[in-house]
């Protein structure tokens, strides 16, 4: 996405990658406990807010912290990225890993505070099923899907497309589109309207990988990006 | 809309196309049963998921697809642009076909991506009756609507005008706005919230071919376009 | 908003005013009956999908057409530009009584059309009662922020801006922000969501005026525009 | 946000600035009565539509004030900004003081104005209890990313960034983000939807307070703004 993250230190990267993955997560959980609580039983209002909180969330935070980190806040967009060669301190074969372990530090962040707000527990396991071959199809297309907008996002446009993609993908996929291992983790740990229970979350990764991957060859496959003037 | 697609090889530009077809029924039909499944009987909060979720599918796709192919994902789009002479590939009379059908075999594509998704038996075939002059004269409203700001869109901002063009359609035309043939036949093999029984499609397909008719002249008759500096 | 309608020839800019305002009207009227016929009696969820509706449709019809004749739609809108200066065939005293005629009858033209498509009979006049102080101030400061809004716009915002601003004032205002002669013309020949009973309309007319002088007045107060670089 | 300021008298900025608040707070209070009157008795719902006339009238307010006086609407952006001296006016130490006197002014003006139109009693008092731990988590938490997107804001994307950003924070925090110690003051003033209980305004203060806080530090952490080319 950004190539100043050449420029800046990589603990603020990191940092960046953290505070972003957290507040990604606070506001998909967060959003979700508020929703659940006033939308009384209505699931598809309870949907709509959740989903208007994550596009303007998503929004806010690839504008403002893209320039530092390249807003990934996704372990599987880090490596779509590393895999097209753009991504920055690729030189460092372990800068992958690093950004990766902040994302899911920050997932369990974000969890967290989001129930420290709602006066709720802070430790919870999710206990929502959420599992079956549509679901899984789901994800894998849904993954496919945003590794490929971030793939090919005209110039200055990611965050405004990331956001929109989401917000249609919330409703179009069969499982509301997690798309991210880190969130992934960060809705293991909230047992509220966000939530996916620990044992269906493994093949939630393995579907979002797949999915990854056919991305990353649709993007081939379409040939390069020509920017219109 | 782009004449970049003239560097990109033509199976690209019919891949760009098939997909981004396919990609829109699928989020149409998707976000339409979730919707329904969610929102308790309340058509409204079903029509609103599914406008949202269209109007943010549409914008991200033509921004991200736009630069391989125009983005057209609808025959009477291809034809207006055709009839205007700024479809690439003009110069060869079968271009149009091929792009009408990549977009066809898309829109089956989609919609059957959209009942993989959420369990669904693959084949149907819509039940929903959609009929009378009332709906005929809204596709034909809702067409001319769409070709006439297609045609007329400042550069770059397509994406972002047909979005919310469609999005405001859904609402104010009688027949939430189909506007385009390859999304009738997608919808036709659905029996689901957004579907048209077969039976119907015909006269839709009629009604919106006259209101692409009647773009192309209420465009003629506003003059050429000035750009704003 | 434009200086290009200098360069297109009267006519012209007269249909682009008739087809803005009809195609305005038949946004605002058509989206409030579908939105009334879906919404099960819930009127915050109606007047939800009417924002959306009116919102979208106002930012398409304002790119589209505000190149060809500066997109006012608003007898009121007319008169401040023409108050400042700015309106294009501003040399012709009869210009501003042209386009106020083609905006009266775009929203007549709107209305029917909008009942055409929904198997309504053509002509109708509302029943709906909206009156009192707090309904004229209402109008009245809906009226002078939209004038303010187009009068301050930076260059190539006033769409959006418009836009957004009625979708704030749908809510903020008791009136639901009609701010206009000419919607209140279209709207009481309409017996729906949207509409007003005709012995309503001229004190909203009037409150309008005030607001628009207001607006005028407050502009001037905050003084010339600093475009941002 | 703009230096452009620096060009306009000092009573124009306040003028923008008492405005600005009042704008917003009977935009914030406006909306959530007409939305409690509409709604049926369900707080999603209700919420919902505060949200969107928010995020609206956010984004038209930052647009067309912010050139005259950076648009804060804030005390404590007042404040953030004074601290990183990019304030306007900042050679002379009581133009803070100003700035928060014309916001705390407005945001009384905006309040009654809104009881204005829609027949209340002018002079209120909320009842409404929002106190505990997590609602002052909560205030810090929004009023700290709040500070956050100001001041990293990409040039000229201010407006989008902070309506976005509270249209995500009225759900992801528990507190529906007033963030403002302006709204505190006008929103206490009103017994309605979107009001707070003095007895609970003090607690509220210091939250944000030590949030904007935590806001400036968090920017500093995160090193210098690059600029996306």
């Amino acid at each position: 996405m950004s190539t100043n993250t050449l420029r800046t230190p990589p603990w603020r990267v990191l940092l960046a990658e953290f505070l972003g993955t957290a507040a990604l997560l606070c506001a998909v959980i967060g959003s979700g406990i508020m929703a659940e609580r006033l939308a009384g039983g209505n699931a598809a209002i309870a949907l709509l807010a959740n989903t208007l909180a994550t596009v303007f969330a998503l929004y806010v935070l690839i504008e403002t912290l893209g320039p530092v980190s390249g807003a990934h806040f996704n372990p599987l967009v880090t490596l779509a990225l590393w895999s097209k060669g753009t991504l920055a301190h690729e030189k460092r074969a372990q800068s992958a890993i690093f950004f990766i372990a902040s994302q899911l530090l920050g997932a369990v962040a974000g969890a967290w505070l989001a129930h420290a707000m709602f006066d709720l527990q802070l430790l919870q396991f999710s206990t929502k099923v959420r599992t079956g071959p549509g679901q899984w199809i789901a994800e894998a297309v849904a993954t496919a899907g945003l590794v490929l907008v971030i793939l090919r996002a005209p110039a200055g446009k990611a965050s405004a497309l990331v956001a929109c993609y989401i917000g249609a993908a919330y409703w179009f996929t069969a499982s509301t589109s997690f798309a991210n291992p880190a969130a992934v983790l960060g809705r293991m740990l909230s047992d509220s309207f966000a939530g996916i229970a620990p044992a269906n979350a493994p093949a939630f990764v393995v579907a979002q990988t797949v999915g990854a991957g056919v991305g990353v060859l649709l993007d081939r496959w379409l040939g390069p990006r020509h920017e219109r003037c």
